[in-house]
């Protein structure tokens, strides 16, 4: 925590200096998926970013709350107060409760997670786990008077909210614009204004998920269930709130307008928000084509993709680009990512034959330096991998013997790349699949060379005939011994 | 569906004949863990029972929603009403939110599951996310004369109760000797009858964990949420329920006295139970430092332990007992099923190379009747896993020329390994677990074989330290060289 750490606040849009309401703790919320459909890469993007803060955060010696929820009801599908829920659509749909699509969703969206080595998050809450929580929180906002009942639903009255707050301070847009954007269909008898939201909304008999409320039956407004948890896990003022870009103008927005009717605070000090993704330039969409899924993206099963990348590939793919950046996906920047994260593994598995000189011609401190710094200018992960870039320089140069290096900075080397690498990138060493295979290969090839040197022909060849049986291969070249697996 | 499958019915204490009430659908209700700590062996014996089952079921053709509980609340340390709550109590040790220990658990859980390659259930649901659901049936319970209120809580009257319903039911015990055998701890001053349970526990202030109810703050009794969940996802009366067999005399007894003082009708067809776990023949418990997570015999790192198995290894093992036997961890049977397991999987392997003849020696619609058979005998997995085994000598003959057959039932064979080793017990084929490493290791264990035998010993103590240095660790033992991975 000696660091600086800036944050692109969307709320003054700037770089803010990041300082926690009660360091070392920061609680952290970020929206996580509405469980219907298969995770797809835009989610994972977010995700991923989120996880890099996380990361981060943590090697500056924070103790993070994170919560990210799970999206299991009242997502409806316009977004909005219109359509009909996302799951329970689904579940029609299939013919199965709309649980078991939860379940299987959460199930895809944890394991596509897992394979990209996120860490999980310290709560990981449901919007049905706290149908109580939202109920109380509709009734506080009730009381407060900015929210009205209209047969069994219960609005949030903008209007009335605008006396006294500004309802756009995310958005930064003013109020009549916003009224001039808004198409009016969700409720529209029963609204008050255009751009009042439901907190809580009447269910008809026939829809598949409901409970009893005070106003009937019914279920929660999208919005609500994450200032419900949010609160509940993080307290109503707390450190740094994330999504993707797309939630601003209305889940964000309604979210801190929720929350400042129920308790008159602003509840998030930091607000970060991550860009779209594109494909070929074009918007990444289904109705274009040109959308795939992560196991489409690992196994390389789409018409537009040329050959699969492993997970940890399109990770380092992903940060090549900075989070409030739009991430075009493209074979040729795939492949190039790919051909740049090997050359990287290669160089840190050259780290542990490092020869140690009484002399050094390098500061390695200096460069440590600067992927601290990278991180602290808004987590700016494509200038760290950057400066990990002139790591593998340096770590080749001097494996070539053109560079010094004395003990104390080449310990230095090791850690920081064990660091950023591993801690912040998620990226784990020795993890270049097989590693175990490599790691024996090597080593039954070196027992093989210490055979020949010691002329015991018999057992090096009994060594190569062997490896042959299991269906290794070891091939002599000028460089020594080469094996493949057949 | 064409197979008679029986079940041993823990209410009726045989077996029966299994007809399921609505077919080809099965709802079928697992107790799952208490998310407060690192899930045991017992437990994962338990859910890998319920995973054969589950699966098994699927063979014969059945749609079977599975739900399987996360208990997230109310679980008290004395499995009755007395004690602190187990999350809570972590909660406060830990100086965390409750919810996460749940989330630090949960995912623990999943994982160990995962590596045993068990599937997810269809439906996963946690008490917390249930708290109306279990309001609603304690007003029922108590608008249906079966309960009583006292100060903010409310008690399940077992006396009223036993006049027109018999609550040793599926304990199979008189009321007078489980009366003789209750102790009298929790609320009381406040239960009428010494076998009455909580069904809402009034929560005093510091409790972390409450919701509001018609009775003030409180939290729902352990018994409640699963007779709340299957009621809501299985409905009022399903086919088949599950769990260890120390949930019978307390938490499935009063799940059932729930059930029928709702809405009158006895929930479950067929209760299945899972036996307990010993070692080395004695009862396997925390106090007698005889007991081992799943990790430490994935690894070895145990002062019990010889060597680590893996997670197919040690599924293995567990299913060569039936699910209703005590099953006895030792290093001799563990190293044993190994052996099994390593001959089963070769055999495995050598089923594509096998060549089909005019002629044939064998029946194997009769084999694979038998493998049915056994099956269908209460999920008699040891018988199984023995006449796979006879599969196993079919095939090795078949290989060796002692055996001829033609190309139908050469498909049969192989569709039949397929069938039981991958659908039923879970095993991958070819995903021998790190299957390289494994070969790699015999290798250089028995390069260094070789160099002891020829006195050697430069060599061999430079294989040992060699392997020690790359993490795999070479123990000599009267059977031979022992390796395993540190």
């Amino acid at each position: 925590m000696q660091q600086n750490l800036f944050i692109y606040n969307t709320l003054s849009k700037k770089k803010e200096l990041f300082k926690a309401i009660n360091p070392p703790y920061v609680g952290m919320y970020v929206c996580g998926p509405t469980v219907y459909s298969d995770v797809h890469l835009g989610n994972c993007r977010t995700f991923l970013a989120f996880d890099l803060i996380y990361r981060y955060l943590q090697v500056l010696g924070y103790k993070v709350r994170y919560v990210r929820n799970i999206t299991d009801a009242g997502h409806l599908e316009g977004d909005g107060d219109e359509g009909e829920d996302k799951i329970s659509k689904k579940a029609l749909l299939a013919k199965v409760e709309p649980m078991e699509i939860v379940q299987t969703y959460t199930n895809d969206f944890h394991n596509v997670l897992q394979q990209f080595n996120a860490l999980p998050p310290s709560i990981e809450p449901t919007a049905t786990g706290h149908i109580i929580e939202q109920i109380e929180l509709v009734k506080t906002i009730l009381q407060n008077g900015f929210a009205y009942e209209v047969n069994g639903s219960v609005y949030f009255d903008v209007d009335k909210y605008t006396l006294t707050q500004d309802y756009g301070l995310l958005n930064n847009r003013k109020l009549d614009d916003m009224l001039a954007n808004t198409r009016n269909l969700g409720g529209q008898n029963e609204k008050r204004g255009k751009l009042d939201f439901a907190l809580w909304i009447n269910a008809k008999p026939e829809h598949l998920m409901q409970w009893p409320s005070p106003w009937g039956m019914g279920f929660p407004g999208w919005h609500l269930e994450c200032s419900a948890m949010s609160n509940k896990y993080l307290g109503q003022h707390f450190d740094i709130h994330g999504g993707g870009m797309d939630l601003v103008p209305t889940h964000h927005t309604n979210e801190i307008a929720q929350n400042i009717a129920t308790c008159g605070k602003n509840p998030v000090n930091y607000w970060i928000h991550t860009n779209m993704l594109t494909v070929n330039g074009q918007k990444m969409s289904k109705s274009l084509g040109n959308s795939f899924l992560p196991h489409q993206l690992f196994s390389g099963q789409h018409a537009l993709l040329q050959k699969g990348y492993s997970p940890m590939v399109v990770k380092f793919f992903m940060y090549q680009a900075h989070y409030r950046s739009t991430l075009d996906f493209s074979n040729d920047a795939l492949n190039a990512s790919e051909k740049g994260f090997k050359k990287m593994m290669a160089a840190v598995d050259l780290l542990p034959k490092l020869m140690a000189t009484d002399t050094c011609d390098i500061n390695i401190n200096q460069w440590r330096s600067q992927c601290y710094a990278a991180m602290n200018d808004d987590f700016n992960s494509p200038i760290l991998i950057a400066e990990l870039f002139d790591g593998v320089r340096i770590i080749n140069s001097i494996y070539d013997g053109h560079l010094k290096i004395d003990a104390q900075n080449l310990a230095l080397l090791s850690q920081t790349f064990t660091l950023f690498l591993v801690d912040v990138l998620g990226i784990p060493l020795g993890n270049n699949e097989n590693n175990d295979t490599a790691v024996l290969m090597d080593f039954i090839v070196q027992l093989r060379n210490d055979a020949k040197q010691n002329k015991n022909f018999a057992t090096s060849d009994k060594i190569r005939d062997g490896l042959q049986q299991l269906g290794f291969e070891i091939k002599d070249s000028k460089e020594g011994a080469i094996w493949s697996k057949k």
